[in-house]
């Protein structure tokens, strides 16, 4: 049994969290939950206790095992020296340490090996990383993968509960024919496509697009691997999009790919067009799992494969990936003692 | 002076092509309106005057220019012979003819000198292909274009009238906390995405894919061209998106591609990521226009273009480009005779 903390409790993600260690039965001796100044007071209901949520304090993480935090990078910054501290070992859902080199950044279905060289903290990847580095971890089975193109299609609340809010207000104020409103997103989103999230770098590209770049790289431990995206927000509330151009070395053999694809844990083929049953926002959510369909080949390369895949990004895109993570270090302590 | 004649005259390309013509000063002697029985009697004013829309009937084409029609393909098959038959031209936004060798399918900025071998009817391209194509087009000018993947995120417009409606409602049933209803589309499109546009072919593409695929070559006067789509349905009301990967056959040279983008006629490079201006389907839509933005060198391959357009797909993606046919065939043959 383990003594859990977790620190942005009150967020889209920090709830998620209480919800997915609940249906993994995951082993909890103490439960603290931490959020900022004016959550403070609130009591938050899990397994049959009542829990208060205060902020965080000089002494917070001591006795702690496992601390989740999925709040803003500055508050991953300031805890985590306090965890390693403590002893304590941070599951960090944001892009603070994800690149450092001494911090193992883990899809465990891809690289739960990585986590045996934590420090006392662990990444989780972006909600966009995490399915496509599933995916095209299984996708090895089949061929070397020479190139990566993908056009993301991502819901709001990866941008937290204001950004939920802002889309549902805005919903509201069309439906009674008022003048949408918006602050969260540099555009209205309600009946429109943002192609920008998070801010630009100088070579042109979003941080999001570069974090899927550079964090799949460092997942799938091959620097060379080339890769390119293209990050757009669209209105709706969970359940991130992708559409993905995969080359390989060899010719495409799609039976193949389908089997490889279908063996895959954490993986489910959604793919029976006659019955237009493919994955969407809406019908390939609220579980653990990436949602894979319209496999097919690409018509413009005889080693290209195009697919369509959809993950919930507050579920395997971040709390159901984090307390995965706690899972795999707590089973490879006891294969290793 | 010309004798027109819209069939589809209250749909939503309908509308739009009186709305163009008006802007454009199109040189109209006498107008025709033809819709479905249940419009019958409906009056629709243009330019001062009152025209009752009518059925199509036997000699409804005879003294008529151009023929301008909208409306499903079982409809222009048989309106087609009619209108050859009557010597007037026939200059048809659906899927009826488009593929057919006797048949010019048309973007004017990209292949105007194809309408001179018509033979009674004009096909424009799918909403989708023909800003893409104008883009493709203009991008030749940089150098020799080896392969194209595109992703689409298209407005519900583009289903028509009823499709519309269908968001609209499906939003106000949202926003009351009721549960939306769908009979337009396979799924609930708002808060959703749908990868799926038009019905599925044997090899696991959409009709809407093939028709970018095929299209485009047609358009292009080239066979080889490899190309490979994946089109999906977002909730928007007008302005279809695309995220586009080109790959040519010499290296980008982004400053080039972006002054050879900039001169390009209808085309407008809206790319200031400085103050998060790009093009979105609520800011690049209402205007004859194919709006270009996020343009940069794809980090996967040193001869690879990352791009994203945004056109209106009722305006350059339908009624603007129909009318511009009409004004080609004028001004081609001023200058032929």
């Amino acid at each position: 049994m383990y003594n859990i903390a977790i620190v942005g409790a009150t967020g889209v993600v920090g709830k998620k969290m209480l919800e997915v260690l609940k249906t993994h039965n995951f082993p909890i001796n103490n439960l603290k939950l931490f959020a900022s100044e004016k959550s403070v007071g609130k009591k938050i209901h899990f397994d049959g206790k009542e829990i208060l949520v205060d902020i965080v304090r000089e002494n917070s993480f001591i006795d702690t095992d496992f601390v989740f935090c999925s709040a803003d990078s500055s508050v991953s910054k300031i805890i985590g020296p306090s965890v390693r501290n403590a002893h304590s070992i941070l599951i960090d859902d944001g892009n603070a340490f994800r690149m450092d080199s001494d911090v193992p950044l883990i899809v465990p279905e891809v690289n739960s090996q990585d986590v045996d060289w934590h420090k006392g903290i662990v990444s989780i990847p972006n909600c966009t990383t995490t399915p496509l580095v599933m995916v095209l971890h299984a996708l090895k089975g089949f061929s070397n993968i020479d190139r990566v193109n993908v056009s993301t299609y991502q819901a709001v609340s990866g941008a937290g509960a204001q950004a939920v809010k802002e889309l549902e207000d805005q919903i509201k104020k069309i439906a009674s024919n008022q003048k949408p409103i918006n602050d969260v997103f540099p555009h209205q989103i309600a009946m429109n496509v943002i192609p920008q999230v998070d801010s630009f770098e100088k070579n042109g590209y979003t941080k999001e697009e570069m974090k899927i770049v550079n964090e799949t790289k460092k997942i799938m431990h091959d620097e060379e691997l080339l890769i390119s995206a293209t990050c757009t927000r669209v209105p709706t509330i969970v359940g991130h999009c992708e559409s993905v151009n995969v080359t390989f070395s060899d010719e495409v053999d799609l039976e193949k790919i389908i089997l490889i694809l279908e063996k895959q844990q954490g993986i489910i083929v959604r793919d029976k067009t006659d019955f237009n049953n493919y994955p969407t926002p809406l019908n390939s959510t609220l579980d653990d799992n990436v949602y894979v369909g319209r496999i097919r080949k690409d018509l413009s390369n005889k080693k290209g494969l195009l697919f369509w895949l959809v993950a919930d990004n507050l579920m395997k895109g971040a709390a159901t990936n984090a307390v995965q993570i706690a899972e795999t270090i707590i089973e490879r302590n006891k294969v290793s003692y």
